[in-house]
């Protein structure tokens, strides 16, 4: 049984909503996965991240790997019982992190994706894996797709993603085939791994590399499906722009429409309001980004206004005296709870805890609002009216219809 | 009708139950009440403390008079609308802060209170009142027992307390004498102020100074009771060590037990947990501290453990690899979620703040459960018993037929 049931598409673009089975329960897609990087959605607890209606979180490989190490947290019973998360758990590899020492910053940029903290560095890349110091104790170590493996299989994953090169955006043409070709390699090499070593139950999924270069996607996308993945993911640099990131996608789902239309899609490190709805529109089903909760903590609500790239910054003057709430109708514990843009710009400016933990919620709120949304629109047969209509700034909240993300269905 | 209801007495001490009713509902005692400095429970939302049992909490009215200032306050309709707290709240009225600014830190350091950042300044202390410096923006400002009672009024404040000189410990008994006689003449003024602006309905609670010498206190307690204010604090500098401590709350409540039994009596910035128990035996009904909140953003639970302070810190690597809860039978999120030690300690070292937030949950379980616990035994009889079971380490989460602090009774 294919582990995405889809249970509607769009008749006018690739979108399709769907329930995606995993060990840890079922996923509803489209959907949003808030990233828990070392075990933990910063500043929330687990049972928080569940009322808001997210079906599963994901995890990251390289720095659990270098802690607190994939053996403790086999022992613990798995990433889900260490940190209490009942749901599912996407890993990702560790690929993106371990370049990302090496590869500089424009893949962090574009792609809102964490680096690896300070004192970190690459000290060697070969054909077996990457040899690196590690930014927690300055020791050497290393990582392989072998390694990326075993220890995803430590953390009891759901959704382990294949041990990639993440090829950044300045390299050339040459580098970025020579860089998938060995992408390509390293997966056979986690395909093997995982069928010689069976762990827990699990869903695979290959990386579609190839940078900004259409050839390079389409033959990467072939690969990651003739692999046998159950899922594919769309990684490395999706380009200097949105519109050259949209094209990027672009390739790849059409390819995949073609050779694999039932296979699950994730597409890494992206969640911008607009790249979410446009992402959804391109038949991505999974998307994760550190945006809505890294934005929080630095004062920042996501809000219904295209204008202002769907942000509003309450830290900014212009909110000290404003008694409105961030969001009518929004149910967040903020917007609900009646506190006002003042209040969340004082809590900013006295850098109240507080303060990024209300954002926080109100961020995932949204977010989880606007997925639930465009997936109640794609089963009603109105997405192409609600997206556009998001697009344009009406509030999530307000959009008629749509599903509560806190309910089940 | 008096302010508090006292429905149980300890024969052995001075320790009472009852019920102090308030503007915004009723508050439990012996209560502890957490610090919401600058009108937010340190990372918490004002549900949370809710849902953990609490009937009130600490706003410091010197903090919000400079950032974001009483008017907006008011006109956000109260510190209980703006911080979205529905239950009782009581406000420091700004003396410890302000001269705090000037004393040094020996009161910090004994009283757990923090001080108010750096940058501020006492320019000069007049009869009149303070003139300072502003931590927030350098401008010079001017607080006196007037304007700390318009603020408090304009906070919606529950419990206002006077405006004091908090004498400090390293001062002589000369200075203290007549620091402590100034503080009566400005009880003087708050109460002739509040007869002469009534504002939202509030208790108004005088506070003892006196410094560590007997006769001084008993002056200042008698002079507290004279005011004709409706509960008494006891506040300034308690002494060098704990002992001495417990000496000078005896000299008030022992006076306050002759002059005007029936008056509630809070402790300021005293929680420590032997100092709770202690507390309540003198005769103490409220207690605020930032004790349990920053323990927890420093990474230390509290456990039932006398040998240790009742202090357990996860982040030492004694706690790295265990996989036990930090309390059997707690029902915070952390312990009945079945988060280990070996997660807040990984949370901890990896500095996320969800570890802060756990340990934050934890700990204000611990006091809110202790506080029942004495409730409950001081109702049952059995405060004798169950307070030297809990001073030699017996769980609160153990201590047999204690009430659940999160249901009201």
């Amino acid at each position: 049984m294919p582990a995405l049931r889809i249970i509607a598409r769009d008749r006018s673009s690739r979108a399709r909503a769907g329930v995606l089975a995993t060990a840890h329960g079922e996923i509803r897609t489209p959907a949003f996965v808030p990233l828990a990087t070392a075990g933990a959605v910063r500043g929330l607890t687990a049972g928080e991240v569940a009322a808001l209606g997210y079906d599963i979180v994901l995890g990251n490989t390289f720095h659990l790997f270098l802690r607190p190490g994939g053996e403790l947290i086999d022992r613990a019973g798995g990433l889900h019982r260490f940190m209490g998360w009942e749901r599912a758990i996407i890993t990702d590899s560790g690929g993106f992190q371990v370049f990302s020492m090496g590869h500089g910053t424009v893949a962090d940029e574009i792609k809102g994706r964490r680096g690896n903290g300070s004192g970190g560095a690459i000290l060697a890349i070969e054909e077996d894996g990457v040899r690196f110091r590690s930014y927690v104790d300055g020791s050497e170590r290393f990582i392989s797709p072998e390694i990326s493996m075993a220890v995803q299989a430590q953390l009891h994953s759901d959704i382990v993603l294949a041990f990639d090169e993440c090829t950044p955006f300045h390299v050339d043409r040459d580098y970025t085939a020579r860089s998938t070709e060995r992408t390509h390699r390293w997966l056979a090499r986690c395909v093997r791994w995982r069928a010689e070593n069976p762990g827990p139950d699990s869903l695979f999924y290959a990386i579609v590399q190839g940078g900004v270069y259409e050839d390079l996607r389409v033959a990467s996308t072939a690969a990651s499906v003739a692999s046998g993945a159950e899922g594919i993911a769309v990684g490395g640099s999706l380009g200097a722009d949105k519109a050259q990131m949209y094209e990027v996608i672009d390739w790849s789902t059409r390819e995949l429409e073609r050779l694999a239309a039932e296979r699950p899609r994730h597409l890494l490190g992206i969640g911008e309001v607009d790249d979410l709805i446009r992402g959804v529109e391109l038949g991505i089903d999974t998307f994760d980004c550190a945006m809505p909760t890294r934005l929080a903590r630095h004062g920042t609500a996501l809000v219904a206004d295209p204008a202002s790239r769907f942000r509003l910054a309450v830290d900014r003057p212009a909110f000290a005296a404003d008694l409105a709430p961030l969001a009518a109708d929004c149910p967040c514990p903020a917007c609900a709870g009646g506190l006002s843009r003042a209040y969340l710009h004082h809590l900013a400016r006295t850098g109240e805890q507080t303060g990024g933990h209300l954002l926080t919620l109100h961020n995932l709120t949204f977010i989880a609002t606007l997925m639930s949304c465009l997936r109640a629109a794609i089963i009603d047969g109105r997405l192409p009216a609600v997206a556009g209509a998001l697009r344009e700034g009406e509030s999530p909240f307000g959009v008629g219809a749509c599903a509560d993300p806190r309910e089940g269905s």
